[in-house]
């Protein structure tokens, strides 16, 4: 089969692999239908993920039709139509048991990581029962696709984390890429009075606008800040999302968060940052990381089912598996291409 | 001035009365700008409320422009726009201190229930600095007149208690009159998957589909258990709300809710029910009621001025002070006349 | 092997019977080192649950060791020590996923209900590695014995759903069998400063204050409520828990709340009763009703290694399994033998 | 009346200051009869503080009798015996309203820092009716100073912010001053499984031990880290609090707390730390901060009349107000006199 391989730092190559087999009793071999690319894939091919080698078939999202399934099995069954979680969850261990998938004791995030993904013909899952999701009747399948991560990573550790509970919050999302985006989304389930999108592309911020944002900030023309405290009566924000994973936009969290209110972090961060407690340490406020734990899909996928959120929007590309090196060019190269999530089909 | 005066049982009238003093340093009086009748003063007139006696100024929901303060008044002074909330609130006993202001040890309903209320061309508001609520600008002041008891009493009694608190939530509301649709309103904040709005008037019904309701059933006319276990695959609602006040309703709400679920009292009765323990012990439900405290009025003036609810939808007549007594008729007499709430103005 | 089976309403024996094979992969055989007897246990015999019918070998409470498991157990093998849950859980439903394992769909109560139970010398335990656990280091096995059922019920029935959640609660226990002290042990966890144990036993009244009761009442010699609303300063409980199972003790509860309280039901209940919604629509109440789901057990293991709780102390008799029919005589006469539980060990 | 009297950073003085005389309508005048010294009054000394300036009156803590109320104050009368709140709250902003007395738009830290303190004969409260307490019958007037801010400071930034919410919890507390000590003390309330107690100092953790911890560590003579993880299985805690105040100790709280857990702020810190989200981000943690709200304390004065803790355990020292130098003195050099808490007295 077909399928993009990590071939090192900087390099990648669609290579002809064997299909999958099942290996132990709750796997199931997934016939992939379609997958899309994680800004977490440009990051292996930068090198900045050791646990995934070289010779790793890439990719953690996806849907597809259950091909095969082990002897534990006795939720899906082949010829099931299914959404894939970017986290494999054993269902059995401690923080599966609490909810905590993400640090399943033998799961987690391993899909294209430490075992082969899902950009390929392919994929073995592992602990299936508990990893994968029937698809409800008549959703688009593309729109689901963006059920294995983007949507549960900004729902979970920008909205919920980030206690937009309730009508009459407010909320400041710094980052207008895809998972800002999708926190962008997936806050208006709760009604909050503002969402204030910061960017520095005003494509984005564009979008953004189109997506329900109240208000948008370019960062690099405007003072974050004063801009946000002029918007908020000069409290700041009761939530400040993280979407970026950098030093600078982490502080600039803790210059808008009101007293009581909670920072969620949802960026992916290579290096410490500065926590202004001489100043916070009396604000009464939360801070708060995570790893998606894929725990409120079944919520999303009722949510999507009942018209409630499009995470179609979010689609800007699509591409045939054996166009998936184009693909990840027009990924990686989003500020000029406007690109978002690019959808790759096998066939 | 102009004031309707409960007069026993069955009888009210329109009576000039001395315009109300400051008594206590917290205290304000307002000058009523708008004001409403509400189903409890209907119970009132039936002779329903034992603590309300005659000679009473009915009346506890409206908005007004403060006429004088108290000595120890300093969030509020004369001229400021105002909405009264129908609950008074000291904010220094035990149970405000926890946020139920309903049964605050020298306030709770006390206005057109034990003193004299909003129906009048002024009122005294004891507690003044705990009991008002700035009103927000631009705000239309009749749909904030909703703001005094039907909308807080919708989603706190109904919403919050009920946890309708998240996207793919299923919700069935017995009884589609003005605090039923309160809740239909409110709930639609937190984006739950389904609403079924149960009652036996088809216009209410109709009025239900208009503000949101995903689906409607006419009790009268189909089996309204039947076809929620149709609409939910068996399993009944996470959340059912009774809004009626009538043993029969209450028993259709343990018929509806799912295991896990919950049902949230809204309805003021008169007469016990009966709980079928015999079932529900193992059902893991959770059955709460409550009299409104108005904790939620700061967020819902937030989401009315963020247009995330338009409690103006709910309005249907408006009357002068001095045709009040038609205005009763036509709330009285809701099912012909399709009254929801009315309005009336002094001027 | 030797296995207590029910017989019909009324009748019981001691019989052979074959030991239990494995019958899915996800099944475990245990051999029984300790069981007991609950309450449940005597209603099954009086022909009160239905779905358990003549034939079926009853318990579903013990401790043992691994025999055999089926191919997709991963966490337990042959020679484990382990603890039964007496609720079985697959792990992968959607009510299990929720923790709701007490309704889960392929499991769920059926020990000793609708598949044969821990009242033998082996027992077959569907979906092991989510329905057993090891046992900690260096804690009596036969204190363990009461983590099957009656402590997560207590705990998590009276303690979790009645919000006993911090220090400065109230709470009214009303009924001092082993259900009602279990709750009085767990409820001990979060230091409320007041815990009243109502009962007709004086005996069992004398063993609640043992177990760290703050009060008793005999309400066959007292009024329950007066001395309540004494002890609380005539406001009543924060929560009463129900642990009876008839419409008496539950009405009484509903006198015993204070108002913004919470009613737990703990007990099974064979009828329904009367709610004073005439009284509490008013009064922000919370009445809960659970069937226990154990999802507390890992906490109640660690709280038991390290001291929080003694539960061995509910046991009061100890018998070998072939006298099993003496130690239901002497626990169905617990009034007069004083019993609270009872241990069984096979040899 | 005496007083002890911040001169600028280094210099204080017991001087004759006038008697105090009510301002607005919600103040009262109290008669201390037992004060104590803060560690915060250190750092004013040591001009660490900006708002307060010299001159001004120091000290945030007390019990006392009223002397006069203001017209405005309903809950208090002269002769009443009180507990003063380091914390002044009107009750009525938005801040107070959500439980967030700290940030008291009239109010907050506001004696012994912008308004005269407790350290002297009498002190004006502004707000009093929300800010003072009466005392519960039979219990110590020494120990209930301790409530005035360490017990709910202890217990609210460090054991509700670090959700030490129920049995089967590990706890870290790193600091082993006053504060720490109180933490560890209102723990205890939710029956954690071990707390660990931190320090360089070897007579506080004897104290430690003394009350109630499970284990200590001296960090300057083991690896903190090491042993922690060494005492949780490689998890590290549930919960670190920190209770020291500088980036080394907030950097351990890091190295300590296992992924789903929670690092508590307590500690006052005057420089920013480091935080290592390029380790954290994917370890679903919380990290919280807070000023003290003393909203817990009439929960904590009922545990204290409960005797569900003995704050009276804190106090090491008693001087009369004409010794408060001493008792400077003596306070300011713990580690040699083993000071923890001392008592003041005016007479």
């Amino acid at each position: 089969m077909k399928a993009l391989v990590y071939r090192g730092p900087g390099f990648k190559a669609l290579e002809d692999r064997p299909k999958p087999a099942l290996q132990g009793p709750d796997d199931a071999i997934v016939k992939i239908t379609k997958t899309t690319i994680c800004g977490t894939d440009l990051h292996i091919l930068k090198g900045d993920v050791p646990s995934c080698t070289p010779g790793r078939i890439l990719g953690h999202e996806g849907v597809g039709i259950v091909d095969s399934v082990g002897l534990a099995c006795s939720v899906f069954k082949p010829g099931d139509h299914v959404l894939i979680s970017c986290i494999s969850s054993c269902g059995k261990c401690d923080y599966c048991r609490r909810g905590m998938y993400s640090h399943c004791r033998s799961g987690g995030w391993v899909l294209g990581n430490t075992i082969d993904g899902t950009q390929a013909e392919y994929v073995r899952i592992p602990h299936a029962d508990t990893s994968l999701y029937h698809l409800p009747e008549g959703v688009d399948e593309e729109a689901l696709v963006m059920l294995s991560d983007i949507l549960p990573t900004g729902f979970e550790c920008g909205v919920l984390n980030g206690k937009i509970e309730g009508p009459g919050k407010t909320v400041a999302i710094v980052g207008a890429g895809p998972i800002g985006l999708a926190t962008l989304l997936t806050a208006q389930f709760f009604s909050p009075s503002r969402i204030i999108m910061i960017d520095l592309d005003d494509n984005r911020l564009d979008v953004s606008r189109r997506f329900g944002a109240t208000d948008v900030i370019n960062s690099g023309k405007e003072d974050a800040m004063a801009k946000v405290m002029a918007l908020t009566g000069g409290t700041g924000v009761d939530t400040a999302v993280e979407a970026v994973g950098i030093p600078a936009t982490f502080e600039l969290c803790q210059s808008l968060v009101a007293a009581g209110g909670t920072i969620a972090n949802v960026g992916v961060h290579g290096c410490k940052a500065a926590l202004h407690l001489e100043r916070l340490w009396s604000h009464n406020i939360s801070i708060t990381t995570r790893l998606v734990d894929t725990v409120s899909t079944p919520l999303l996928l009722k949510a999507v089912a009942s018209s409630k959120v499009d995470p179609g929007s979010l689609i800007t590309h699509r591409f045939r598996l054996d166009r998936i090196l184009d693909a990840y060019d027009t990924f990686g190269r989003a500020a000029e291409t406007r690109a978002l999530k690019v959808i790759i089909s096998p066939d």
